[in-house]
């Protein structure tokens, strides 16, 4: 069995370059569309040159459109939000962040003055990051500054964008491997972002595990972060060999994943497929923030791609269950 | 393990219908485009409705044109090219159809005239179906006929036709269940031709076994077709299961097939797409033969389509070599 997994791991390998394809211009519709048949990621250089965000989006523009309008924040001691953090008795919990709301130019301030101050005590981590189609809501003001929709992508799969995000904050934030049920057209604004992508078949070198939840919360008399366990939740399944510590937390299989690496910076347009992991770092521009923004398109359930992945992972769950049998004697009696 | 194959198949039949959809005309390039990306197959009636094949390919075109060109016909004593056949001894072997070469006029007057002797003894079946590109080769006269390429397939795949085939047979040969590395667009000239088909994910359903590989020839003495099994060739992966009794040579998942069933008419049009696992049985026509054409592109391997498919047969296959290993005693003490 463990030969099967390797076999299929090798198999995609030897049949699909370990790299991110670089298009001179946005695909056609069909273009895409064979990407997506592929679940296949590309990358187009400077394709959101022109939009009005990449031009126009500094510190002063974002503060003057939004002003003091609320926007929810995420907030973190190391910019780990839905990430594993070490409990006190070295058991490991998903903790999700401490979520508040704040006036927008005081939270831009605080990320423009935090970035600066990387690696000081004492400085919590605050990230926009709510995925929620919130640039179509809180951000609202700002969503004329982008396309209302990526042509491609929206006539390729027959629908519009699901959710339509804004992520903004500083570089300390670090988005974990994870993947999401989303074909993700990511588009960054500001900054930098770095991205480790492993493909769906992966899965058995992530090393998932199911881990309790928890959350950040202000300790009542310090204020400081402090986690939370959330006894009545459902365990979740969660990543714990990270890409970029490839000796630690591993499976019998993660030395055969093949991370792809790739950097957006301004403008420049990620689609990353369904189900790929992912684990984002970034770097900040000029003016000490990052931005992007990302469209979520439904992915298409049906076909063999969900049930082949779910496959994979049920082989690799049930293999994990199954009792070290004693090798049989073969004496001839048997 | 078991369940996890279970599991798959169920999977699968949760997020797709059974049954094969029909479309109200031929799709956009992106339309196909989209059932390729979903590996789903689908029929457009009458969509070949004005092309000259249908509407002028009778008997007496057909000779008029071809004349006394020589063609290739397989030659099997029950209509059985490329199937199983139980040897004397019980064993089984895949067995390949004698080849001749015929004058074409000769070759259909033999089809028109045999598909009326149904079970008569002593007459062989002839079936022209080469699936060598032979429209565009031994049929040359006739590719006029018929659309140079499928636009829509062309367009999407980005590449012509691998192969374009022409299939000429009575209602006795029957085509037994396997599966091409092509997307097939199959197109009913005369005649009916019935359809089952499975998904690539029902693999552990059909039974697949490696069998001798063997080739009718005609006895020396009596003219008669002997099988001749080959000792040099490779054993061959053959489906064992056949959907139409369903109750024999099962495997432990055959029961959880879903099979579809199709039958295509004059001008009706087919995408079969590539690894769905097909048997085909047919009818003739007014004038006692059965016409088709096909037209095969290359299927993409890259993704994770190929790696897919190759896991599930690779862990149906591990599964099946394991020993069956006693339960552990749990007496506390292991």
């Amino acid at each position: 069995m463990e030969d099967s997994i390797a076999n299929l791991i090798d198999t995609y390998h030897e049949l699909n370059a370990a790299v991110v394809e670089e298009l001179d211009e946005e695909p056609s519709p069909l273009g895409f569309m064979r990407y997506v048949a592929r679940n296949q990621p590309f990358v187009v250089r400077r394709a959101a040159k022109h939009w009005t965000a990449v031009r126009k989006w500094n510190a002063d523009y974002l503060s003057r459109t939004m002003e003091d309008e609320a926007v929810k924040v995420v907030v973190t001691p190391r910019g780990n939000a839905d990430a594993v953090v070490e409990q006190g008795d070295g058991s490991q919990a998903f903790v999700e962040p401490h979520e508040t709301f704040e006036p927008f130019k005081r939270f831009l301030e605080d990320v423009r003055s935090s970035s600066q101050m990387f690696g000081k005590a004492g400085s919590n981590v605050k990230y926009a990051q709510t995925q929620n189609d919130n640039l179509r809501n809180e951000y609202e003001t700002l969503y004329a500054g982008v396309p209302k929709d990526i042509p491609f992508a929206r006539i390729a799969l027959g629908a519009g964008a699901d959710a339509i995000n804004l992520w903004l904050g500083d570089d300390r934030s670090v988005t974990s491997l994870h993947k999401d049920n989303y074909e993700n057209i990511y588009v960054q604004i500001r900054g930098q972002k770095h991205f480790v992508l492993l493909p769906p078949v992966e899965m058995p070198c992530i090393n998932e595990q199911l881990l309790p939840k928890g959350r950040y919360v202000p300790c009542e008399t310090t204020g400081d972060l402090e986690v939370q366990l959330d006894d009545e939740a459902e365990p979740v399944p969660v990543a714990l060999w990270d890409p970029d510590m490839p000796d630690k937390l591993t499976t019998p299989y993660s030395y055969l994943a093949k991370p792809l690496r790739v950097t957006l910076r301004e403008g420049d347009m990620l689609y990353l497929p369904s189900l790929w992991y992912h684990k984002v770092s970034q770097s900040v521009g000029d003016e000490g923030f990052v931005c992007a923004v990302n469209y979520w398109y439904d992915m298409d359930f049906s076909g063999h791609f969900w049930a082949s992945n779910n496959f994979v992972r049920d082989v690799v769950n049930s293999e994990k269950m199954k009792p070290a049998y004693p090798e049989l004697e073969t004496d001839g009696q048997t």
